[in-house]
């Protein structure tokens, strides 16, 4: 099934990489601040997704700017860095719904030194140490239901369509319909693998392995590293 | 080099795990709070490991009360469940000095419903956000550094010998000694590859992925599902 997907922040870099994936076969939004921007970008990646999809590509990538994308798709991914992303929300949050379906793929985290560390987003001046950004954006949204996801998949995979990916996308959220409306678009790129890990709350632990990969790549000089999880047996071995 | 490592609070499965993986280089110690419990124990996975590895066996397994493993061991490692682990940290410290690596297997987490989530460790009636176990066992032991591991890795691969475990032990800590320390006996282990993660701060964001990975299992039906960071480039094509 087509569906209409916009990127809020998606000019970025895992803005692109999920448009170049999911132009396959989903008319896509990418949302900017500046529509002239929105569209320059958007016209660059959709030539990129052609040329290497050619006529098998049943989708696009448009432009708009931020404040459009609620009305112009279904699913409503947040590309946004986390100290403009809340700010965001709350300018799209009116013209969300219970039919959307939101994905929140921020990671607040910050540099110290060299390393990274997992910092909690600041809201009205407080450090929220007991929520992830995920349900900061679920408690701006209302009814819309979220979706955590996407934050351990590194944007240079995605936007390298010759990539296959042989990682895990970690699933949190509260809504049966919305989880498997994100289990199925993450799976429709190749070899990526949706595992839920519970209710949104576990947001939060999902958001802070990201830092942990970059501190591991940095100080065990990998290159661009994700995590896949390794069951001991397998499958046809897990029943006993 | 043959090490003393003693394990406080090693008659659970992840003192088992690790005691018969160590028994084949290095004189390892299982401490509980009752001797006789720790001697009988012992004796069982000392003739375990002797009927693995034969006369390869250099090392040996054999029991103690906790309170004696600082005197017995130089690596000191704490597979305590949670809610014990900070007051036995405190009955021991005092023989702990800078000479001793202490190990945090330490994971504060707790069930709800049929799922598990990461819960903050309770000091003196408080629940510390800020702070992971491994942080706290370090507020307590002054000197002695504390090296944050071993959380990811499933008992149930160290305790199976024939086990060879294709998966990633993380590694948080301040002392590069200590760390250099940990990853050799680590990586002792056939396949375990250790990786280095940052200061101890970032013990919390590793101590966080436990819970998930059992989410994962219960609601993706994975068995003893443990984490591999993938680098994206084979190493061979790491450098540009």
């Amino acid at each position: 099934m087509t569906l209409r997907i916009g990127i809020v922040g998606g000019t970025g870099s895992m803005g692109r990489g999920l448009a170049l994936r999911w132009a396959l076969m989903h008319e896509t939004w990418l949302g900017s601040r500046r529509v002239e921007k929105a569209e320059t970008v958007s016209r660059e990646y959709e030539s990129v997704a052609r040329g290497f999809y050619g006529n098998r590509m049943k989708g696009s990538i448009k432009g708009a700017v931020n404040s459009d994308i609620p009305s112009l798709a279904d699913v409503v991914v947040l590309t946004l860095p986390p100290q403009h992303a809340i700010e965001t929300v709350k300018q799209i949050k009116d013209k969300l719904s219970s039919k959307h379906v939101i994905i929140s793929t921020i990671v607040p985290m910050s540099k110290q030194g060299k390393l990274f560390t997992y910092s909690p987003v600041i809201v009205a001046g407080k450090a929220t140490y007991e929520k992830s950004a995920a349900e900061l954006v679920a408690d701006e949204v209302g009814d819309a239901p979220v979706v955590s996801a996407f934050q351990t998949v590194p944007a240079t995979y995605l936007g390298d369509l010759d990539s296959v990916l042989n990682v895990d996308v970690l699933l949190s959220g509260n809504d049966e319909h919305a989880l498997q409306t994100v289990s199925e678009i993450a799976q429709e790129i190749p070899n990526l693998r949706a595992l839920r890990v519970g209710p949104l709350p576990n947001s939060k632990f999902v958001e802070s392995i990201t830092p942990l990969l970059l501190n591991a790549a940095i100080l065990n000089r990998l290159k661009d590293p994700s995590i896949r999880i390794v069951p001991w047996f397998p499958s046809d071995f897990a029943e006993e």
